[in-house]
């Protein structure tokens, strides 16, 4: 008997599933029921077509409901609800929305692949008009429809979507102001990585506003809309975007009873199977396991959505005489980018702030800022890059890095490793890519790798900034007050550390940490005698190498000393002033 | 006592050792040798400066002797040639070139990095005025010197340097031909990738000439040189620059009797010492394993030499107080990258050429032509990749790619997964970094993995080009001969093969491979009764995709079926249309 299988939502993992499922079985019927009109369409690529970036529509649908008859023979219901999964009969209830006719379909396997929709926060006046969310064609046409009417925008939300759209309004001519709730961009980011964004942002004419609540938006005479923050300050504007967020689908799998997860997310099994046996689901509406920390969390990215719709289709498949196994699902790493004008910020696997949460213990960061190539040959762009790994063997736990050229590549490569099981020292010995136009003979991946090994070989003992920031830098710039902290750092026994910048005369002149010292690597050696062999010594550089070459001096010359990983760069994000 | 570290050659290797060698040991005597007048010159950067890419000449100095003395304390001798060694004696003899004067100086290690040389070819007149080699700086100003007087150039050798050279000499205005003696650029490619290399120097005005034997050079009155090649033609140019490979610099080491291997470097084992136990040696004059094939070879790159110069550091120290463990040199994957005007050529791992060479067995190719971004963002361009794995575990051997945009990252993606000993199932899964300007949710490497994994799976079984084009290809424009010739095949039971092309007919009328019927896809579940149950279909389309798909259908429904992969794209290369 021909095998029956459902699949609700056509978009991504739905879309994906239904193909592999026909490329594993011939004879199966499938069918997809998609709620809009539109199946398999690019909406990732929604920002950019409201920035003009993308000019034709057409462009935006992946595959038509025709392609997926003809070619795959596969029925696709568009406009068509499904409003209840009966898992006992195994049927569902749709509704055709164009003739509100109902009718029941019976599968043998179904999958879900309902998405997410937008969080609409819940603030007065969030129901006006002149306020946008962007999820589909239809929003961002929208959107498009009213722009020549707009000269200002807020956007509400700086996470990728939030920041795409800013990007792409302020292409259009916009006055764009970001609001954000908390005090940075960008979550899957550390804050202090985010700070580069943030600066970038502003150099880019974006109003970027942090710990920004809204109290409510009102409509004005002229159609204008103000924005109220709680603080008593206001922004009026032609339009708002919501992208706060976004929250699984569940509706159809809670009425039926399936497991949820505590992070609101479908519960699946290694093969994307629910809690029933015969439903499966995947994409935005599941919870995924996070491969570092075995933890629970959602990922609504179009990557994973693929594999698991892959996945899926196998799991399904794997009774029926078909020659393929069915694999399991790795879970996730998380690896994301995003594109701002000319800069690029991406990451994989997990942050420090996700470490710190779950107690993550024995873990150490480093931070560097190589050039995207050699410094040699015209063009190089710094990547600004931190690497998270366990102390206790070097495994890498997740990088973060950002800049305008050739970021995408490293967060790949460390990705791979990370999927193997990689360690530091793996980084150190990777064989990349080099001549002089694409990188050098070591890599900003094996720069990361050779400083972290050398921290955990010991011959590169770390500082941490946070430490820092807390007892030397919190001065003013008067003389006095400043001569005051010093002697309280020099009394207390966990501060006692002489900070020594290494950097040349010029440098130090220019701009320094409150309290340094300065003392120019190449003098290092004849100036040993002026340093206090009672104290632990902290150094800087501009970004970590020279003062990495002055730790070993000092370690090798019997002083207790640390590097603060990063050098200045690092400081400047750290200290708030990017 | 102190232990004295002598360094022969100060590029690479060399300056890379050294500096390590300082940072483990600050209380070590370390003196580099040096027979030029620059250490740690960036000679990859060359050809750039034939090119006036690269302007200004210091920019090669990476690092200077001055550098060296103040921030390493580490002694450099530039003009200083080392005669001999004195293993007995564990001392060398060394003469300063400005001054003639001899000395011995003692070592209780030694360290050679003597790199490699320019192979001259035995050709009548190579020494004529006019006849260039480059390789360090003095070369490089001698060919920007007469560059004025050049309006032409030939170029001998079209591996990287040669076409480097080419690329950088045709943008100072001169024409440009490149003569090659083998029958393929670039011999780390395969040859049928390597065409569209060479199509794409003649796209940009540069005359390649391959299978070109040089008899003689001659110079003529009006001080221009004559190009003789074997077949009787000839050029005439007014330089010619020479770049036929290198080899590695060991007389020194012959003199001592170190052992040598069967390929002329320097036989190291995995802590790069060779086979005295006082004396290592990196980069260029050294053979090296290959992870892959576990075969020796010569790889003169410069990430290699760094890595190799940092082990033996750490190997030279091992005995001393140091906190550093001996690390082992893993062997190369060969991992290396080309820029040719817009063009990036990239490649790791092994070739198929060297598994033929070495006679491995059970290794299986696909090729793919996937965008390096989704196409519904503008500016997609392909990357022509080919990927090659073994049957029998799916472990990753190699892959070559090229193209426009983000050739790099997916081959230092791909030689990460090599490094950690990764199969095609693990490109499967590799998460990415995904928004549309940047990728795709199924990556390139993704892909490249899904394909290999499919055909190890039995789903996607792949016909070889090479079979097709024995059989089927080789026919005239003469229909009558191609009517004899399908008689032929169809009489030949190993070549009872239908070749089914199910591209639109408009795609097909435009151009097919001989012999092909047109089935599109979109129709082929309507049109199997028009083919054969007993002969073998074998599948083409535009890349491979829609060929996968009508691979599927017919092998469920009964048919033997065989997809060429890569499609029309990878037939044109095979069929030297590229």
């Amino acid at each position: 008997m021909k095998k029956r299988i459902l699949i609700i939502g056509g978009v991504a993992g739905g879309a994906s599933c239904a193909a592999r499922l026909r490329r594993l079985c011939e004879h199966c019927e499938i069918v997809i029921f998609e709620m809009g009109s539109y199946v398999s369409f690019a909406n990732c690529g929604l920002p950019y077509f409201i920035g003009d970036v993308i000019v034709d529509e057409q462009k935006l649908l992946v595959a038509t409901p025709e392609l997926f008859e003809k070619r795959f023979n596969i029925r696709v219901c568009t406009d068509t609800e499904v409003l209840a999964i009966d898992r006992t009969n195994k049927s569902i209830e749709v509704c055709d929305l164009k003739t509100g006719r109902m009718r029941n379909e019976s599968y043998d396997a179904l999958v879900l692949s309902t998405g997410s929709e937008a969080v609409w926060p819940d603030i007065d006046g969030i129901d006006l008009p002149g306020i946008y969310v962007l999820r589909t064609i239809p929003d961002s046409r929208k959107i498009r429809g009213n722009l020549a009417n707009m000269k200002s925008a807020v956007v509400l939300g700086a996470g990728f979507l939030g920041l795409e759209l800013a990007e792409n309004l302020k292409k259009r001519g916009l006055k764009v102001t970001v609001l954000q709730s908390t005090d940075q961009v960008m979550p899957a980011l550390d804050k202090e990585m985010a700070r580069f964004v943030a600066q970038y942002l502003q150099k880019n004419d974006i109003d970027l506003q942090l710990n920004c609540q809204v109290k409510r938006f009102e409509l004005n005479i002229d159609q204008t809309l103000t924005v109220h923050r709680q603080d008593g300050e206001s922004i009026v504007s032609d339009a708002v975007m919501v992208s706060v967020g976004v929250k699984p689908r569940t509706q159809l799998a809670r009425q039926a009873g399936l497991i949820i997860g505590d992070l609101g997310g479908i519960r699946v099994d290694e093969t994307m199977q629910t809690s029933d046996s015969h439903i499966w689901a995947v994409g935005d509406v599941v919870e995924v396991r996070n491969v570092i920390t075995g933890e629970w969390q959602l990922l609504p990215l179009a990557g994973p959505a693929n594999r698991q719709g892959r996945l899926a289709a196998a799991a399904i498949l794997s009774n029926e005489d078909q020659q393929e196994l069915p694999s399991i699902y790795r879970g996730v790493q998380g690896t994301s980018v995003c594109g701002l004008f000319d800069l690029t910020i991406a990451s994989t696997g997990v942050n420090e702030k996700t470490l710190q949460k779950i107690g993550y213990e024995h873990y150490e960061k480093v931070y560097l800022h190589p050039g995207n190539h050699v410094g040699y040959y015209p063009g190089a762009k710094p990547i600004h890059m931190k690497l998270l790994y366990d102390t206790s063997n070097g495994k890498i736990l997740g990088a973060q890095a950002l800049g305008e050229s050739g970021v995408a590549r490293r967060i790949d490569v460390i990705s791979a490793f990370i999927q193997m099981g990689g360690s530091v020292y793996d980084l150190e010995e990777a064989e990349l890519c080099y001549a002089p136009q694409f990188g050098a003979t070591k890599d900003p991946v094996n720069l990361a790798g050779m400083i972290a090994a050398n921290q955990l070989r010991g011959m590169h003992p770390l500082a941490k900034w946070e430490e820092l920031l807390e007892t030397h830098v919190q001065v003013t710039e008067d003389q006095d007050e400043a001569a005051q902290l010093l002697a309280f750092i020099l009394d207390d026994p966990f501060t006692q550390a002489q900070l020594v910048d290494v950097r040349t005369e010029a440098e130090f002149l220019q701009k320094h940490i409150p309290n340094a010292i300065n003392i120019p690597l190449d003098n290092l050696r004849d100036r040993l005698n002026e340093l206090s062999r009672e104290r632990e010594i902290w150094v800087v550089c501009g970004v970590g190498q020279r003062a990495y070459n002055a730790t070993r001096i000092l370690q090798q010359n019997g002083f207790r000393v640390r590097n603060l990983s990063g050098g200045m760069q690092t400081y400047e994000t750290y200290n708030g002033e990017r």
